[in-house]
This record gives structure tokens, sequence and C-alpha cells, in this order.
């Protein structure tokens, strides 16, 4: 069926139907003016926002629709975690061009809805709209965390560890998969899952906190040089990063090697990770090393430390140290250009 | 100056430079990965969204970007309004095509400037995305509104009065003489500034509903007629509308009159008037007008009745009783056909 046989009121009620409305802490929620929540008030609240527009961020030609739905929801619940907090709710706002039928629009909002179950973030309202051409999915997030707790990029100490969550290169290794015509998706199971369907470390994210006192947090969105990048520069701080400790996945490995590329740097650049990089006390993380946490240290990789800003971003590969240069990706680096 | 010039990161910086956050109430505003803010605890929190696109919503060939601003978060805010509550904070997301230069974004940013100070709600974050083609805004506010004073769409009682706030038509004179090439804008002021930089009625909603303790509230921007069958959906009940009584703006008359229309025709299928239809028991009205309360008439009109159900949704016009047809505006019947 058409978006315009059933019109906006009757898409809005094919949501609602969609997106179930948990009670607890959502007073009301789709169909308002406005949706009303109330958190706890011991916490403060956290605010963010994420969109992904058709052409740029995602091609139909090969990313499911249920799946697109379930990553706009991700990638705004990956910053809830890198701030440390946990979500309470989002909004969700849909841009579409006529092309698209009720049941797109449908299957759309069971990926955000399988993603809004799995994380406990209940979608409470939303815009629909028309465009001229081209989609697009804003997400908004509303979360919170314990007052004072929060997890800025600026908290880093010179000294600290830096650390980050998971294994990279998955997510890039599976967009460039998709991108390839002739590469069967089934050799790379993990990257195209994670490229299509990434799990923000909300439960990582609370336990790190929970046992380590990070001190910075940020999550991998534009690629791990970057964000190495980012957290010194807010931190006021430099690094330095050991080359052989960054966690390269398996199937990353393979395919940077096939295409003749050294898969650390194949790693560093791959954006939309949505693992965490992390700074922590080396004395805390001694300790925990020492058997006196519960900590999984499969968890998490140490990566490098947080030198003073005057000593720069470096990269220490072998002997040899250079500075940090390989960028991540920049969405507007493609203003004007290629894209 | 381009935005591939600058990069992200950099445009990001250009905003934050240009959006002022307030301390108050506010942690963390734009550059980490979400906002931090920390409402006060005996309120509930309101959350709307809002988007605008290009070639649908506005057109820049006759909508400054600067008025474009200030209206994308206008919209939102007037949502916040119709809930009885008021303005914490808002998260804008903008998606731009490559054709759009810094300056551009620069005045993008001052109309939403303008429109935060002026109603107290800071931009504490959001995204910038790049698009194929076209341009969208989209805006997140969180509000806050006195725990169980929230107004419902589904509020209404039957025999309560229908009000609504400001004179209507203006917004639809504007948009229609802004589209006229040949019709001087100096001939219509107010229905121009209307349509371009809609004013919420937040003071508005507080006063009615400190005074009139209103029972039921929506903003209107679909039209009148459409938000009156919302109204009476959500509340599960008729109304009869007084069509005399309905308030239309001199300008709108005057234009309306100009293209051989019915002025209050015109005005109820005019959207994005953003003034509050609401109802309020008719005692308490009784009292108000006896003088035992401040609040100003003339801030509003008393256009009908609420009704059961059964009676269905019908409006008056001198003796003459016709069911409620007229039908506002809806973004997706345009969906398929020609918008």
């Amino acid at each position: 069926m058409r978006l315009s046989e059933v019109g906006e009121f009757g898409l809005i009620k094919n949501m609602r139907s969609i997106c179930p409305i948990p009670g607890e802490r959502i007073l009301l929620g789709i169909g308002d003016d406005a949706a009303l929540v109330q958190p706890r008030p011991e916490y403060s609240l956290l605010l963010t926002t994420d969109a992904l527009t058709e052409g740029i961020h995602y091609d139909l030609r090969y990313v499911p629709i249920d799946a697109l739905g379930w990553k706009s929801l991700a990638v705004a619940l990956s910053d809830v975690a890198a701030m440390g907090g946990f979500p309470v709710c989002c909004l969700v706002t849909i841009g579409l061009p006529s092309q698209w039928s009720v049941e797109d629009v449908r299957s759309l909002y069971n990926g955000i809805t399988r993603c809004a179950i799995r994380y406990k973030c209940p979608v409470v309202g939303g815009d629909t709209v028309k465009t001229r051409s081209g989609s697009f999915i804003n997400v908004s997030v509303l979360g919170e965390v314990r007052s004072g707790k929060e997890k800025r990029r600026s908290g880093a100490k010179a000294g600290d560890l830096l650390c980050v969550t998971g294994e990279l290169g998955g997510a890039r290794t599976g967009l460039e998969v998709l991108q390839s015509e002739n590469i069967p998706t089934s050799s790379y199971p993990h990257s195209i899952a994670r490229f299509l369907e990434p799990r923000p470390r909300l439960e990582e994210a609370g336990e790190l906190i929970r046992e380590m006192e990070t001190t910075s947090m940020i999550d991998i969105s534009d690629g791990l040089a970057s964000e190495v990048r980012h957290l010194c520069e807010e931190s006021s701080l430099g690094c330095l990063v050991l080359e052989e400790n960054i966690p390269v996945s398996k199937e990353a490995r393979l395919w940077a090697q096939k295409k003749g590329e050294l898969p650390v740097q194949f790693a560093m650049k791959s954006g939309e990770e949505y693992e965490l990089l992390f700074t922590v006390d080396p004395n805390i993380l001694d300790r925990i090393a020492n058997g006196s946490s519960s900590t999984k240290f499969a968890m998490f990789s140490v990566i490098g430390e947080m030198k003073s800003r005057e000593e720069g971003i470096k990269i220490r590969k072998g002997v040899e140290i250079h500075p940090l240069t390989i960028a991540g990706w920049d969405h507007f680096h493609g203003f004007g250009g290629g894209g």
C-alpha cells in the first residue's frame, strides 16, 4: 500500500501499533503533541541525536530496510553508552520520498523496535515528513546517568592508559563486502552483521565504569584514529598509541590482506565500529589484573598511554614512532566533492 | 566558504560559537557524545521533534535561511506549549547538500539562536549530515511540565467550551503572498512575519492553564478544521463549531476576498498557524467573565462546544448545521501525487 493511501495519521496509527510503550517512566508516548517521561530524580539526563541520510550513510541496494531501522537507533544509543548512561526513550523522525510503501515503513519500524526492545529504549514519538528525493532517519535519544558520573571526552589525565573495547575493522569490511558485487556475504558474516546492525556497548560501558572508574570515554563512529584525536583534543593531552596492540577482527584481517592493505591501518580507518575508546588510571588496571575485580580482560585492549599535550599524538610501530595522521571518516570531507 | 573546506568539526566549532549555552540546568552542551541536563525533580519531561524538508515545508527561493532557522525551532516549541510545558533545551540536526556555504549554515544557526534565546531553549547538541539533494532540519525539544499538569489532547469533556488563541489565516496568507510573484509583501506584513517566523504560544499557554484550568490543548499546525478533529478523536467526543466565532485576521480576510474565497473557510484550512486550540469548563469561563480573574479575554475566542461522540463533529453557519469536513493540511496526502 502506498503512503498516499493511508495519509499521515494512518501512518502514525501504524507506528503506534508497531512500537510498544512500556508504562514504567513513560507517561505518554506517540500521538499527542509531545511525549511525557518521568525519570528518577538522582539522575542527570543525556540528550543525543543522530541522522542517517540515503546515499551518504546507507544505500538501499544492499542495506535491508529493517537493518537500517536497527542501525538508526543503535548509533544514537552508542552515544549514550559513551557518556556512561542508560537510555530512557527515543524520538524517531523519518523523511521519505513518495516511492516508499507502507510495508517499507513497517520494516523500518520493525528494525527500530527490535533495537528499542533489546536496549530498553521505547519510541515515544517522532515526526513523519515527505522529502522530494532521498530518505533520511533522525533518532533523538533521552538517556540518564547518575549525577556526576557521566564520562566526558575531556576527563583523561596524562599517564592514563588508552583502551578500546572489542575488535576493529569489521564494520568497514562489512560495508566493502556488501559493495563488492562478486564477494559472497556468507564469507564475512560477523562483519556484515556488524556493519548492518551494530551493537551499542551499553552493558559494557556500565561494567567498565563500575569496575574501572574510567576517566573519559568516546564511541568509535568515525574511526579509531579520528576518535583518538578527539579524546586528546578535548582532554588537552597527547598520547602514544601502540600499533601492535590495536585489536583487529579476524575477518577484517583477511579482507585487508586480500586488498593488499595493512590490517591495522585498515582497522584504524574503519568508521561505524561503535566500540568504546576510553582511558583509565593504570593503578586501577593493575588492581584488576591482580584479580581484585571481576571485569573480563577479554572485553577490551590497552592500546596506548595518554601523554602531555606537548608530546603530541603519536603511534609506535615496532621501534619507530610517527605522528598519528591516519584520518578517520569525516562526513563533511565529501562536501563539494565526491563524498 | 564551502562546507568542504571546514569539515564536520570545523562546522561544529562554528555552531558552538553561535549557540550560547546558559549554565543553569545545562551541565554539558555541544561537543561531547551527548548533552547533559538536570531539570527540576518535581517536573515531568516532555519530548517532541519536528522536521522541515526543502521543497515540502520550505522553498528557499522565498524563505530567508535565517527565518527558516527560527521556524524550525519555533514549530517544535509550539508542541511544548500545547502540552502546557516549558522548554529546557533542544537538539538540532541539519541535513545539507553540497551547494550550501558555511555562511548559509551560520544564517540558519543565527535564526535558530534568536528563537532559542527568545524562548529560553538553548541548543545543546545535534548532528550535521550531508544529503545527496535537498536540505532538511530536525529539531528535538526537551521540555518540562509540572507533574500531572500536562495538557493532553484527550482531556476534553462534553460541555466544555472549545477555544482558540489569536487570529487565524495569516500563515496561509503569508505563504500565498510569498508564492505570488506580483504581490508586494509589504501589503501583508503581519501575515508574512507569521508564516516566516511563527510565535510559539508558550507564555499564553502558561497563562491559560494557570487561570482557566484548560482540560485539553493542541497546537494548530495542520489547520483548525483538522485539529478540531484530532481533539475530538483523542477525547472520544464530538463538537459543534460556530462559524461566525472563528477569528480571522484582517490581512487573511482581505487576501481571501481578493481570491474570491470565504475568509472563514480559508482560515480554517490555514496550516502552520501555531495558535492553541483548547477546551475549558464553561463555569470557569463564566467566573473569569465576571471579573474574578485577570486573564485577558482578547487573547482567545470561544468557537464552539464539545458534544458527545454520537452527536458528531459539526459546524453551524447561521441557522444551518453541517458536518465539519474541511480538511486541514496532511503532509502525506501528497505522497504518490503532486504534493
